[in-house]
């Protein structure tokens, strides 16, 4: 900066009629980035900033964090996003700089609740996500269960959060509650998210809950988080802090804040009895893809997927697509790929028996998804597919209820 | 058949333990398919079956319908769905079979309402809508506002009515409403929600209502309709008669029933001045997708759309993909694709300026498509295409709201 603003500074500038104030963060793209106080960042011309103050240097605690031991013994499993992130006044606001003491520092209502070991697996922004990530954090999460943790916290970021909760519910078979939490603001803006998870997360995991979970706030207010089942949940809300629903099934449960009580449905599994192992299948089909079908589309977008193990059709309604794509789909079929249908509507189960186009689909070989979200559906054909290789017990396993995803099946008008 | 039941008999048969009765449709596949009382039909083996009693011929009253001809004149434009649809027993139950008569004799109620003329621009199951068809819609229901039409009834398979309706709503401006109206479930099930849906879009039809909209049942009861602006709405369950819901904004009114009275929002436009012509702009740019993103997704998934000229990316969050994605999406813009991105979650705002994810994304060229709908933003996408050349003046259209698509939009964080 030739301006003689430093990363960290408070700068202040008159834009679109109004003053702001903010903290400089970088130079990009020929901006300056500086961070709002509403949390957002804004890309401004370096010349019309003011410099306020030089931004006191933060005092770093390098104070380890007392923890008590009689506590019971939980993990957080750090795999970034924005609960793990701090502003990083060098490359942007909101990049995932985690170090596992961190939170404990940042939210020290957690020290109450547990006494924690920290595990770092990843350190990315939820997007960058793979089943290669998948089956590293799901062994860490399960080594931490082997050397007795009584829950474990995965902070992640909420973008892909529901994808892999849904992956770890199919790949661990757990005795204690392994619960993912995210937050949607970052903890530098006046209303974030981060604490109020944090804590209610940790309530979760000492709860009697024996399942994979996400918990985040259930309203816009601050008075209780939802338990979220891993296979049925799905993020709704590009930024609020109620983001999370539930589809298709009753919710685990709720953690009231800030009593921090926790409340279970009689449909959530409980905890094992104390030292049970934890099952870790980590095998996954890395060739599995998600079609979403619209009107016009070219049979050519589906014979994209040649050569892939497995296919989830996000279909129209009752789970269809235009005539002109089944013999595609059949093809795919015929030369190995599971085609699992679901619905773009999310909600509501899928039901090939209706209606024509339905029909001809189930007779071209695709397998209905019933009530499974499109995610849910995806990441559990990726761990079917890696577990078995005939494609009728393929079928037949996408057709099984494993970890809660699907509801009972009525059969057709029955 | 040789077992001398023909299509239309009452047949019974005992069913994993349950009495059943129904109409035997056909034999398909090898099986008997019987239409049960619930409505679904049923694959069976046609040995179980017993004929109960044959079929008396249905009375075809071939009466023409009285019309007032002192009521407004209004027009029933057919597509075909649901709605749409009889009981045929030769091909299998719900195909669509309309004579445009058909829904005044079926809705008795409608006549009180107006008095009608017919078309019947195409007899499909809305999973096969094209753009070719949308043009010959669009072009149907001009020439019958033209003709004097004071409201236009557009009869439509539920699947993708809010494709179409935002079709529409973007290749018409419309002095009268124009009102896509369907049926969840077909007119011979106890539940059918054909009538009142079909006497709610009347009602709205000669409303003050001046734009393209959707009447679907609000409430899982029969107590009244919603109003959803074209460009709003989407289909959220595969089966529930009140599926269709706003997103992103507030409805634009309501229709009680059974009283049939409208209530408009202030954001609702109004109907223009009699005699108001309406403009057709029919052009739509076919080579335009809809990527879905998901963890683990191959750049060679976006490569697909090589050669279209528009792509909508349903990205997580506030509107992300995997960084590993972002140079495939670059590449795609650099050769003249026009990216739009939108967001999975469906409510809430793309922001690309606030994660370095999106950040990339961005300077990757790709053009936010802030809180529009997916669909909407697809066919939105189509029409400017069809209308503009210039990659800039295509990016600034899809910024700019053109028809309630796109809520206001506030500049990053102020």
């Amino acid at each position: 900066m030739s301006t003689g603003i430093e990363p960290g500074d408070r700068v202040g500038c008159t834009y679109a009629g109004k003053e702001l104030e903010g903290f400089y963060i970088t130079e990009r793209d020929g901006k300056a980035v500086i961070k709002l106080d509403s949390g957002y960042n804004l890309g401004i011309d370096a010349k019309i900033l003011t410099k306020l103050r030089t931004q006191a240097p933060r005092p770093h605690s390098a104070k380890k964090i007392e923890q008590d031991e009689s506590l019971p013994q939980l993990s957080i499993v750090s795999t970034g996003g924005t609960i793990a992130s701090k502003i990083d006044y060098r490359t942007g606001a909101v990049t995932s700089q985690f170090e596992a003491d961190d939170i404990l520092r940042a939210i020290p209502g957690l020290a109450k609740i547990g006494h924690f070991s920290a595990q770092v697996p990843a350190t990315i922004l939820s997007e960058n996500m793979t089943p290669a990530i998948w089956r590293k954090l799901a062994s860490t999460v399960c080594d931490e269960i082997k050397k007795g943790s009584r829950g474990v916290i995965v902070t992640h970021g909420t973008d892909t959060m529901a994808y892999s909760a849904a992956a770890l519910s199919f790949m661990i078979e757990t005795p204690v509650p392994i619960v993912f939490v995210g937050s949607q603001r970052s903890a530098d803006r006046p209303s974030s998210d981060n604490v109020m998870n944090g804590l209610c997360s940790a309530a979760a995991a000492v709860s009697d809950l024996g399942e994979v979970s996400v918990v985040m706030h259930a309203t816009t207010n601050d008075d209780y988080c939802a338990i979220h089942r891993g296979t049925r949940v799905r993020k709704m809300h590009t930024s609020r802090r109620d983001a999370f629903t539930t589809i298709g099934s009753d919710i685990l449960g709720t953690v009231d804040y800030p009593s921090l009580d926790v409340k279970l449905s009689c449909s959530a599994a409980r905890r094992k009895e104390e030292g049970t192992e934890p099952v870790l299948n980590d095998k996954l089909e890395e060739k599995v893809g998600i079609l979403y079908f619209y009107p016009g589309m070219s049979p050519e977008v589906v014979e994209a997927f040649k050569g892939y193990r497995g296919l989830v059709v996000m279909g129209t309604g009752l789970g269809h697509t235009a005539s002109g794509c089944i013999p595609a789909l059949r093809s795919l079929v015929k030369d190995g790929t599971s085609v699992v249908m679901t619905s773009q509507c999310l909600n509501g189960r899928v039901c090939d028996r209706v209606y024509d186009t339905g029909r001809d689909l189930l007779n071209a070989g695709i397998i209905e998804g019933g009530d499974m979200l499109p995610e849910a559906a995806m990441v559990k054909l990726m761990w079917v597919l890696g577990n078995e290789s005939d494609p009728d017990r393929v079928a037949e396993l996408m057709r099984t209820n494993l970890r809660g995803e699907l509801g009972r099946c009525t059969p057709n008008g029955l």
